[in-house]
């Protein structure tokens, strides 16, 4: 099952249950995703039940799959990643086993097509791609067995990030603020189902297409998470509940044979370029380039639809 | 004007004018605090108009003011906790006049009598006496001149937090997730005018008088932060607009003289135990134990409220 939000003048939009072949939609017997997961177990089996599709989908008219949300977490769990930004950015971490994980903001979630505001280039734009889950409610102390059925729904994030403040934030310790404003949304929340066996041990095994000015820029696999989503979400609760509309992020998805297949955000093809090169040459995104980022599957299909988003002047 | 949420069956309760003496309340013309704040222009004369209180007002049914918000930042704004604190985590930070600020768990507040619960004592249960400021919708960009007049109400705060884990958390440069949990609110929002001139330069300047299991363990006056709330609101709106509602937090309330007039957390006294004995002695609270916030000012009147909670196990 694939979910989407439509614009219809609300901070929350309107839920729809969209056909197969992504091209028609049919109104949700709840009028919000965020209501649909605080009663998921009541409002799945009506949305599942939908077969008929009576409304053409206008990519433009759509949200963000959960516009906002009382709270997102994003992790790095991608090693490569997380290595290449250690370098790039000075960092030293200590060896760990525990799961990297910062809180950032919740209240507004771009939709995919909708143009990104930032205001100043010297910031340091950049896109990260990677996946998320959404769960119902997780109470305190789930461990990871248990978190994985409260993961009800995939989605494809933009997780915007200005690279100017981020290595400044990070070094105090206290995470980020101004390094990281609201995400962007590809168009479709999906069950984990719809991914058959690319959804595995917690992992969208997904390629992430990222294609920066309509140039291929990376195209990672989601498979080598170092820790699976349900793994991210136990360690979210393990201090606190979580809200029905929890998001957790993977982090930027990355393979270690970055130099082949590419990156999902420019901070690591600029770490590769520290390291090859001494010194970084791939500058940062400027007031109208675009980013679309597709994952695809084996089939060669596109569970979340496409984003594509313009960085514009705020 | 002071403002109270009372309990009634949802999460975000029902939105009341608290009578002078905080004795007796009246419905306000709009159901929640969220909805007053996003139309502040408009409701604000409406609530303010309310003189007559005909409803008792029960310290047991008072929730948060605001009982969840869509973002919690919270600065660390008092020199002398924060040198302490690094004393007694081991962080060496970067010197720099732009203020620490880290994003929070927003999505529940507990209220002012809320029992809170935690799943083990090992984790290091800390209380943080603070001073807070909720404002209207406050656009990206906007200067702390332009801040100051976009911050509405003034809360009291207890930031819950976790020791064990904070230390580590603080390393990988993520910030804070595990060690920040739940934060509690005194019962009363007020509009800065409450305070006269103790609202000083953007500062909540009242003693925070804490106390641990009945015994007064600190009265630090909010008057020597570093930066003022509107500064605080311009550093997280340089990148992003805040939405109505959003909360920003002093971070520890902590004066030069805690040798004197003590501390409102733990982890500040156990870091003068560190610097003065080569230890701390001071352990960390217990299930069962009780922290007490009254914030007083000059004419004893305590313009929040009080929150008293208590720690019980998960």
């Amino acid at each position: 099952m694939r979910l989407a939000t439509l614009r219809d003048g609300t901070r929350d939009g309107r839920l729809v249950v969209v056909s197969p072949d992504g091209l028609a939609c049919a109104s949700a017997p709840v009028p919000t995703m965020q209501q649909a997961l605080e009663n998921w177990g009541k409002v799945e089996p009506a949305l599942s039940g939908i077969t008929t599709f009576p409304d053409p989908l206008d990519p433009a008219g759509i949200m963000a799959p959960l516009p906002r949300a009382w709270q997102w977490l994003d992790g790095s769990a991608f090693q490569s990643h997380g290595d290449l930004m250690d370098a790039v950015l000075g960092i030293t971490k200590p060896k760990t086993d525990v799961p990297l994980m910062y809180q950032g903001t919740s209240d507004k979630f771009y939709g995919p097509t909708d143009d990104v505001k930032f205001p100043d280039e010297a910031l340091g734009i950049d896109f990260e791609g990677e996946f998320g889950v959404i769960m119902d409610a997780v109470p305190m102390g789930t461990g990871a067995v248990d978190a994985m059925r409260h993961i009800r729904l995939l989605v494809q994030i933009n997780d915007w990030s200005l690279r100017t403040p981020a290595g400044p934030e990070m070094k105090t310790g206290f995470g980020w603020v101004q390094a990281k404003p609201p995400c962007g949304m590809a168009p479709f929340a999906i069950t984990p189902d719809e991914l058959g066996d690319q959804w595995c041990d917690g992992r969208v095994c997904l390629n992430l297409n990222v294609d920066w000015n309509g140039k291929r820029f990376g195209a990672a696999n989601g498979e080598p998470m170092g820790h699976g989503f349900h793994e991210l979400v136990a360690h979210a609760a393990r201090t606190r509940d979580l809200v029905a509309g929890t998001i957790i992020g993977s982090g930027t998805v990355s393979n270690a044979n970055f130099r082949e297949i590419g990156s999902s955000c420019i901070a690591e093809q600029r770490g590769i370029e520290v390291i090859d090169l001494g010194e970084p040459r791939t500058e940062f995104m400027k007031f109208g380039d675009t980013v679309r980022m597709e994952a695809v599957d084996t089939g060669g299909r596109a569970p979340f639809g496409v984003l594509e988003q313009k960085v514009v002047r705020a």
